[in-house]
């Protein structure tokens, strides 16, 4: 696999928080390869996407610190002199923010907004980049979701989400910090956590195709969705900080490949070449939270910086289902 | 002056949190008057509003706890049992969430989220009003503000206030939590903070009145506001408790009476008898959050409860001058 590269980095000085979890490892390795000086700071907590394995190929090319944005007085010294923060920290779980909300609170807004606070004091020139979410939207009225969608999330993890990208457009707007958020969708690669079943159905998938283990959809498996392949998404957060106009705005990302959920274990059979799907009940504590169909539209991020995805569905299920054949012990 | 009673109270068990502060020792007093059975806990945090002597005339009726909701194991004891719990424990100062961002998150964030954890677990039937703000829609796109506007807060305080918010609405759809959300205009009456200049306009104006002070208009005084008084606020609090189809909604409070800000001085002026109206620059941090012109609607409350406020601003301003005289010494 090719990382995405980017020569506008080289020399240049980034910041990647939770830069040993699953798309922040993506990026410093992709910006190591483009030639920049790249700090990870990573509290690489428990059930959470920190995994050292993750930043193997950079190792000795990354300065790494485990460290958690709460900490702000040990932040301070890594946010001063960074000419990017690419700021992707964070607690992903839907399931978990319902059972720990109160821990979802203090991994998604406390430390967000010590982050912007040290920012503002020690480094208010930097430019930084948030990885928001198309949860914050909760379930859509309309299909594809825009960013003028209302944002009226339906889990503990969407209402946090939606108030840590506000403050960091706020502090883009009283503060003058060079903020953007990009609102991911289901993002899936090498590198992501498959060990728990709390992240999301892609990594469920993944883990139950290697074991050669049924597929289970909840319901009918109509429910629609788009997936970004981790090294496009690695590449809109490259696009996205090299682009001035960005600073201020929220994007989708998204793809115009849209799947139902039984298409996609369907294709992630043919690939693992074993298993079966098996329809089974709504468990209660996600269909409680469940949003039905969801796609998003990238057409406002499409038409400011011209990023659209490049890597087909099939092809990016091949490469993450090879990945973690040949390094099964780093993530099983 | 008579607080509102509501015979629908009579020996309910109601805990008002944020108990003594400006509106919660309001509400406390009616629903004693009222004959319910009253519980108060209340943070008493250094430059909020907590004030002792406002719950001087229930002293002898209400069981007060000095008791943060942040410490949950103390919370359970004063939660079981409830029938109702009207949530007012917060932050409101937009200047202070600005310069202690994490403080406002802290008090009002996961406190509310460890109150509604307290409840799920504790008293899953108890009904909850939370007290919401129209600071929480940010700069007005249209007037007068109703519920469907968009949520973009322009300070940390909004953003906090729309994420505790959000948590109550969630912990009604997912754990069936019977709350609704009162989002507050600007209230004015007995037993605000007026002791320092952080909690907006109202409580500077009343304050300089009293000490014959100018009345500073930031700008030309033409922003327009809708006021409620304590007492008609503190009715809305009774009759949404009440009214079981509030359940889940979140609604505007409101006036008809809509003033410029030139106005309200003026009217100051005249009852208090003396001082002057004196238009100065705008002081650049409250330039920065300053939403402009604002005032909502209130037609859903009224549609679904017949709730509408009936102290004319002149009247309300007259009693309230008159609790300050009398007073004085408690909140100077």
């Amino acid at each position: 696999m090719t990382p995405p590269r980017d020569d506008r980095y080289r020399e240049a000085r980034c910041l990647v928080t939770g830069g040993a979890g699953f798309i922040g490892s993506n990026l410093a390795i992709a910006l190591v390869e483009s030639g920049a000086r790249v700090t990870v700071v990573d509290a690489l907590l428990p059930d959470l996407g920190g995994n050292r394995f993750n930043l193997a190929p950079v190792r000795e090319q990354v300065d790494f610190h485990e460290l958690d944005l709460r900490a702000s007085d040990a932040l301070a010294s890594r946010v001063r002199g960074q000419d990017y923060i690419f700021n992707l920290a964070g607690q992903i779980s839907h399931i978990d923010s319902m059972t720990r909300p109160l821990d979802d609170l203090a991994i998604n807004c406390d430390s967000h907004l010590s982050l912007l606070e040290v920012c503002r004091r020690e480094n208010p020139a930097a430019r930084i980049v948030y990885a928001g979410t198309r949860q914050q939207y909760g379930r859509p009225r309309y299909l594809p979701v825009d960013e003028a969608h209302p944002l009226v999330p339906t889990d503990i993890n969407g209402i946090n989400k939606m108030a840590a990208e506000t403050y960091h457009l706020l502090y883009h707007r009283i503060h003058g910090l060079r903020t953007t958020s990009l609102r991911l969708t289901n993002t899936f690669g090498p590198r992501q956590l498959i060990r728990h079943a709390r992240q999301g159905f892609l990594a469920v998938f993944i883990r139950r195709a290697l074991e050669g283990q049924p597929l289970k959809l909840f319901g009918d498996g109509s429910q629609l969705r788009d997936l970004n392949f981790v090294d496009d998404v690695v590449r809109a957060f490259l696009i996205a900080g090299a682009q001035a106009s960005a600073i201020g705005e929220a994007y989708n990302l998204g793809s115009r490949e849209v799947l139902s959920l039984r298409q996609i274990a369907e294709t992630m059979l043919r690939i693992g070449g074993r298993g079966r799907v098996e329809v089974v009940p709504f468990p209660e504590d996600r269909k409680r939270i469940d949003i039905g169909s969801c796609y998003c539209s990238f057409e406002k991020f499409h038409a400011a910086t011209g990023w659209e995805p490049r890597v087909p569905v099939a092809d990016a299920l091949e490469k993450t289902i090879d990945y973690y054949r040949r390094h099964a012990d780093h993530y099983l």
